[in-house]
């Protein structure tokens, strides 16, 4: 059982606004990811915001739940509860949350946090772990390098990306070698779906990396050229809900309650032609439409549950979790 | 308890990011917003949609449970499960959902729908309700006309929104002088905080109104001339957790999924000051910030907790409904 909706279930039974996921296309996302970074030798650490859930980790990790990526405090406990382990908190150590980190490093076996000014340094010192655990000799060690290529955001195409992953390979391969000169020997990680999934061969220079958006993919990455349209796995569905011919509009109960898009309220969506007038014949009130999501993490952060489906029959669905 | 923190602690002792509202503020902008209407001789009929809790129902109805707006059939169920009756679902019948709008017409003494196409009609008909109860007589019948003046939002001060309110209402009065004109007699209401926050005598003719931000109001409504920013009862509380000065940039521990603002990732927020350079000796990491909140609609709508306080100290937490 899925709510009032059954395994087997087409998704067109779905009451609408829905985020639906297609499982092969995770399933085929994640192992091409995979596929890249073995080639090259470097670890792939996947980042957990995007979906939140154990089912989406587990397909990601292959299964082992070890060496994640988390933007939230919540996201590693939730992980951490279920058996994961290897967990970095990508996300530089906020005050009021060392003693959760604390505690998250006295139960794991590791547990990772990002250190970007000396007084955060200060605050894991005067909170030293129990049963012989440490932040790391002398209290604290630099376990690695982590970087996020954000800029690969305003490429489009595969050779602005390619660019970007170079530039940001160099650097931070240039920052080792400096580490290195004053005898400091670490990782080094750097992220981005565009980066990773469009990779460089000087990338298996690098330790590891953590790109997150690619199991589900969406429209921003597609314009982008991380991906094709096809392998974006996500999507809404919403039902016409209104004629609106005064604005030569379709209305939908799809808001921003449930989608990231302009021309929304907070439960209506706006759909117009690019161009000509709207046949509405072709669009009864009731009629379903199907949206790509623009943005994933931001269109899932808005669902308290995603359903799940294979070929358009329902196999099942995930909860993420939510908070900080 | 509230979760970790105990009630009468100073809301700065809350794990940042998280919303907190000001019951004090709540309840005079409740009280004011009733004032305005009992002194018109109009029923307020309050929306829940930008705060989804029982509690501030309660302080919107005065308690009373009655005579609300809702924008999703959760809502609805939500607060029908609480005791509410008398409730307006603001929001074309979606024809997925006639079932559960019939359910609940049948559960509750009043349940009322919005139609605004013929084929919404035929879907009602084809859902007679049981036990004696009608859509109404000739299977359906037209309890009134609802209108949102959502064009006030485009309004600064007060003399603008005295216009739209005075457009919006002559237009839907003389809708209803034509409905009177072929035999039709029925109630009007029209919404929007910003014309209900500045009302203008004419609308003392409405039967109805049905406003609803007003209850926390935003840093939206005091541009648009609504309130001033001291009755915005709502705050993101955040913390610094990173400097920037290559960007002239403080780093917040509060992105999109806390508030909606410009320059945000999913879990940072990014401030820097309208001229000049930042002093960051006055921010040192961890430092506590007091946001007010563009959008509190969709601020709240990110939270599924609000701590809420009474002159800084913590007095409950309210917990929305979310879905559709």
């Amino acid at each position: 059982m899925l709510g009032s909706v059954m395994e087997g279930d087409c998704i067109t039974t779905l009451s609408t606004p829905v985020m639906v996921v297609d499982v092969d296309v995770v399933k085929r996302n994640a192992e091409r990811m995979r596929g890249h970074w073995t080639k090259l030798g470097v670890t792939l650490r996947p980042h957990m915001k995007t979906h939140k859930t154990l089912e989406c980790g587990d397909i990601m990790t292959g299964g082992s739940r070890r060496c994640i990526v988390v933007s939230t405090l919540a996201e590693a406990g939730f992980y951490a509860d279920h058996g994961y382990d290897d967990i970095l908190y990508a996300y530089s150590v906020p005050f009021d949350k060392v003693e959760r980190c604390a505690l998250l490093a006295e139960r794991l076996s590791l547990f990772q946090v990002l250190l970007d000014h000396r007084d955060a340094l200060e605050q894991l010192r005067k909170r030293p772990l129990t049963d012989g655990r440490v932040w790391h000799s002398e209290g604290v060690e630099l376990t690695g390098v982590y970087a996020h290529c954000g800029n690969t955001y305003g490429c489009r195409g595969a050779e602005q990306i390619h660019a970007v992953a170079r530039e940001t390979t160099t650097l931070v391969l240039q920052f080792m070698e400096k580490l290195k000169a004053v005898g400091i020997s670490c990782k080094s990680s750097i992220g981005s779906t565009p980066s990773c999934s469009q990779p460089i061969s000087d990338m298996a220079k690098l330790s590891e990396v953590h790109p997150g958006n690619y199991v589900f993919f969406d429209v921003q990455q597609s314009v982008i050229g991380s991906c094709g349209l096809e392998d974006v796995a996500v999507r809404v569905l919403s039902r016409v809900i209104g004629h609106s011919p005064h604005r030569n509009q379709l209305l939908l109960d799809c808001g921003w309650s449930a989608l990231r898009l302009l021309s929304m309220t907070q439960e209506h969506g706006r759909v117009e032609p690019l161009s000509g007038q709207l046949d509405y014949s072709r669009y009864p009130l009731g009629t379903l439409l199907t949206i790509i999501p623009y943005h994933a993490c931001a269109t899932a952060m808005m669902h308290s549950v995603y359903y799940v489906h294979s070929g358009g029959r329902l196999v099942g669905k995930w909860t993420p979790t939510r908070g900080w």
